[in-house]
């Protein structure tokens, strides 16, 4: 349906990054009925979406529209890091409201354009159509190396867990950007970064390969929901357990300011805070300092030791004496409710 | 985003064909960050993707959910026969409000889900969400044998141009669902093929496969938006122009009847009438015996000389004396106006 127009309209959007043919695989991007790629050489493909709508994963009101369309790529991007993965290609569909105009389109266009470039990713299809709502279907195809590929059931008991940077940054940004009224008399620097995690995620792409390159991974996926989720996830899949440390997890030095304002705890926005998009990983038994050692010399990015896997089911955060099942007590957009 | 809610919900909607690893590639589908899986060996990859809208691209007042389900998979399985290719994943996104009762949703999926079975096609992602309009995304991911992949740019001068089926029945078949008052002088029997296919269109998938097996043809595509703008895509890509015959378009009988009292011409609705979901392509130079003594044998299914390609580029319509350039008249959809 609606070819032409679209098509079009997505190489209008997205010029110079809609896939000319390439040494990668890339046969034939936009402009056919489909898009023609082959396989790159013992790798296995990995396929991820995500549907966005307006004024449920997002808001326009405070999102700027080229920082949405970095974090529409990026939330996806994650996916493919969570399986230590290369993204390739992008499928881009976008139904647009009348009343939205056409430079909000353009720089949403851009930022997501150049997001995909930076991870050496190119669009090749996508629909482009009117719509009662904003509404953005993202698909990224990416692949592994055959036999490196991490998953969310490969975890054992008795190995470490850790994730790859501050949590509940994001959730703090998000209340920071709802009701920046509360935060004034908070200096504006001590809350940027917090704000930035929530407009502009990194996806740990680099980190994903890395980890997936060392064989010494158990289990891994992407922080989107909270670690109180999406751990559960790995150990339900897995088989095992997990125990966190509330004392480990590491946040920004801000949030607990951000917590009070909003009458929470820093804990629980650190467990249940939702799109991070950082890692959680678990590591092979003695393989610690190994993993370690190779993050530092290749890659240099930060990993924070949180827990380890046990014996069991259950997502339990020990807090001195105390230990509290935390299993699947996630974020949830407010879309997700039923 | 929303890992949790959406994977749960698809699976229970499409219990069973959800994608447990196979012989055919699929290593994990849905469950994971991503899914997995391998390349048949010898083919190319081939990726096509639309975004539906309710009120743009279909009115639920009288698309039966089942019937729409089964459309919003083959109009993306008609772009993948437009190749000569076999289907064989599917990403399937939904943007549902909270008006739209469950019991649809059901009957939607169901539809959905069977046409993907008749087809030998599995559905290894997607995303489920709420929004303020009933949004759906499909995505499909099939393979050609790699030198035999049929696009629309290898159309040479002097070839005969078919379509496989009659043209204006899903426009005409529109216009008798959006008001079936006017039409209550005309048996219902009669009227019921052209509802058919607007509501149910049947992809051409085996043809597809058949014309590509073949290597007798120059180019192809699907007709969605009519042939006039069709054709004329082949054409552009091609550097040839193409003249129809208007006494050889096929059409069904009731379509003159129709066309009297929606007071067009019944050429107009085969020409621009869209979402035919037919095939057009050429066939190369003396090969149009070979090609349809293949066809009669292979897989009975009927296809029509309308025409051929010449030199220049434009589409011109030929009627008696009459030449009538009618590039790029085709119909768009309410949501592709600008």
């Amino acid at each position: 349906m609606q070819e032409e127009w679209s098509e079009l309209d997505l190489i209008r959007l997205f010029s110079g990054r809609t896939g000319a043919p390439d040494a990668k695989g890339l046969i034939k991007g936009i402009g056919d009925d489909c898009a023609i790629f082959d396989t790159p050489e013992d790798r296995s493909w990995l396929a991820t979406t995500d549907i966005l709508v307006e004024n449920i994963h997002f808001d326009r009101s405070w999102h700027p529209p080229h920082l949405l369309g970095r974090k529409s790529i990026a939330v996806n991007l994650s996916d493919i890091a969570a399986m230590g993965g290369t993204p390739h290609y992008a499928l881009v569909s976008i139904a647009v409201s009348e009343q939205l105009d056409k430079d909000w389109i353009e720089k949403w266009s851009a930022g997501a354009a150049e997001i995909l470039e930076e991870f050496g990713c190119t669009i090749i299809g996508g629909d482009t159509v009117k719509g009662p709502a904003l509404t953005i279907n993202i698909v990224i195809l990416g692949s592994g190396a055959k036999d490196r590929i991490i998953r969310r059931s490969t975890a054992a008991e008795g190995e470490n867990i850790y994730v790859s940077g501050e949590l509940g940054s994001a959730a703090a940004g998000l209340e920071i950007c709802r009701a920046p009224v509360l935060f004034q008399s908070t200096a504006e620097d001590a809350l940027q970064p917090l704000i930035n995690k929530h407009l502009n995620p990194t996806p740990r792409v680099l980190l994903g390969q890395v980890l997936a390159a060392s064989k010494m991974v158990g289990a891994m996926q992407d922080i989107s929901d909270g670690i109180a989720t999406d751990l559960a996830h790995i150990c339900s899949q897995s088989g095992v357990g997990a125990e966190l440390d509330a004392d480990l997890l590491p946040g920004a030095e801000i949030l607990g300011r951000v917590s009070q304002i909003i009458n929470k705890e820093p804990v629980d926005l650190k467990i249940s805070g939702g799109e991070d998009y950082e890692l959680v990983f678990t590591v092979k038994k003695g393989r610690d300092e190994d993993l370690l050692r190779l993050l530092r010399e290749n890659c240099g990015e930060q990993v924070y030791r949180v827990g380890r896997t046990v014996k069991g089911c259950d997502v339990r955060l020990i807090s001195g004496e105390d230990a509290v099942n935390i299993g699947f007590k996630g974020f949830q957009h407010r879309g997700s409710g039923s």
